[in-house]
């Protein structure tokens, strides 16, 4: 059945979303703050609007995959926001990843307004929004879900809903601690394989199938073997994701060594003007601190 | 062909190895410090040895799997060591895990006694064992290699040569910084998820399939969800190998946040007699630091 939606937010993965939705028939509306990103999906059927609010007028779905929780509020709820113009019995799907209190603040006051909320962030990176076979990690009422579940599945393959509000984003943050940290086992094993004169490519190809593989290794391990840095997921955004991860954890009080390992390294990437880089190139982090402690080892020798 | 094995070292690995090769008829010879592990490989046809010097002598290939580089070195050069029972044109394979230095001493003084050498350490632990489906990560001639490639061909599906002696170990060294720091974000991810009220074992199958998946999170993540602490890996092992990970980092100047803060809750681990645990109990280290924030933060307020 065809449905009406509203979407709000163009980068590199809403593009991807929103081209899907439009394939699969759905009468689908945009709205981005830089309208020139639309111009694509307008060619392909889409409508466009012009504040958040039109995007949302009259629709079944409305979406949101912007940048972080300012952004949000902003669309959904700003002067312009899409809870002016949405419809009863309609449901707002805020697909960015923001911090769960974030999320459940939102959600409290879109319902205080008679607006349904889900956060579902998403994981997969553009290739897998493109196939439509992101993981959707659901916070919110069941019932919400159930309204908009055909849609959603225009887009993933495999929703889980999680509990509350914010129980989404909870498990979006779960899945970044993943990622961090896993990338730091990557390159710090990449950089000992180099230094001990191992062929890197070789390497994860050995290793891929083991005890150590992962979806990273998989990925990224290659693109590390021929220095290629291109984002993939970008380090700016993975800071952003850790100070989620590093808010939400203190709040429960959990201690995360790994985590403040993993984001001292991507830290020296941004001061080091690489936060536009994918998150592998955490590996050029790695690369200096050893040039630092090659340093240190000739001033004391 | 059927080929003589000598087969040195009957632990948990070594035994599911040494039984495969009995399977496959080669004609086994085994050796083991307490001769009763010995007993069900002896039923299934393989000869027993009173010392490695006899399990070696007239064998084409003689395997040893112990625990540490002073066991190798005891069971191939010592008094009553396997060089001395090595024929000539024979190749021993050493599959333990130790420190790609001492993999190459070790390469050394065989050689000086014209005995080939490689190390072979294998990724994959009993259940792949069992199966002959183990990843075997070989360092020293390529010659040799392919003198020992039929018998190695039983063990494991995945074989690579990685250049010259010591290379196999410093292989596995980087796979053991892949399995200790993914474990790291495992184990942290599962506590926010905890702590955030999520269920566990929904989050490990929701996120396996996307960017933050490995095999560890798949074989591991419903294990810690059910609270099931068995070893697969014990974690006694992997503070040794975390030792040849440093001490080979140092010599070449590369310093390890991640290792040394997944080294860390593991050495918590050993302090509170959790040692003989599989790694995944390095969430039981997480939960006690959670314990010891919390008593801070009541101090302090």
């Amino acid at each position: 059945m065809s449905r009406s939606v509203g979407f709000i937010g163009l980068g590199i993965m809403g593009r991807a979303m929103a081209r899907r939705l439009v394939d699969a028939k759905h009468q689908v509306t945009v709205y981005n703050r830089d309208a020139s990103k639309a111009k694509e999906l307008v060619a392909a059927g889409a409508k466009q609007a012009e504040t958040p609010r039109a995007a949302a007028e009259g629709n079944d779905v409305i979406i949101s995959m912007v940048s972080d929780s300012a952004a949000v509020g902003n669309v959904l709820l700003g002067p312009d926001g899409a809870v002016h113009g949405t419809k009863t019995g309609a449901v707002i799907v805020d697909m960015s990843t923001i911090n769960p209190g974030s999320a459940r603040r939102i959600g409290v006051a879109l319902r205080g307004r008679g607006v349904a909320f889900l956060d579902a962030p998403v994981t997969g990176m553009e290739v897998r929004a493109r196939e439509g076979t992101l993981s959707i990690l659901v916070g919110g009422e069941k019932k919400d879900l159930d309204k908009v579940r055909d849609v959603l599945s225009v887009l993933g393959n495999n929703i889980t809903h999680f509990g509350k509000q914010g129980a989404g984003q909870l498990a979006k943050a779960c899945n970044q601690i993943l990622c961090a940290v896993n990338m730091m086992g990557i390159v710090e094993a990449l950089h000992l394989a180099r230094l001990g004169g191992l062929d890197p490519a070789q390497l994860v190809e050995a290793l891929v199938p083991g005890a150590g593989g992962s979806w990273a290794l998989e990925r990224f391990g290659p693109q590390i073997a021929k220095g290629d840095f291109e984002p993939g997921g970008r380090i700016a955004l993975m800071l952003k994701d850790l100070g989620i991860i590093e808010d939400t954890a203190r709040e429960l009080g959990l201690p995360l060594s790994g985590v403040i390992a993993a984001k001292r390294y991507f830290q020296d990437n941004k001061a080091h003007d690489e936060a536009d880089l994918g998150t592998q190139a955490m590996y050029k982090a790695v690369e200096r601190a050893i040039e630092k402690a090659k340093g240190r080892r000739s001033l004391s020798s």
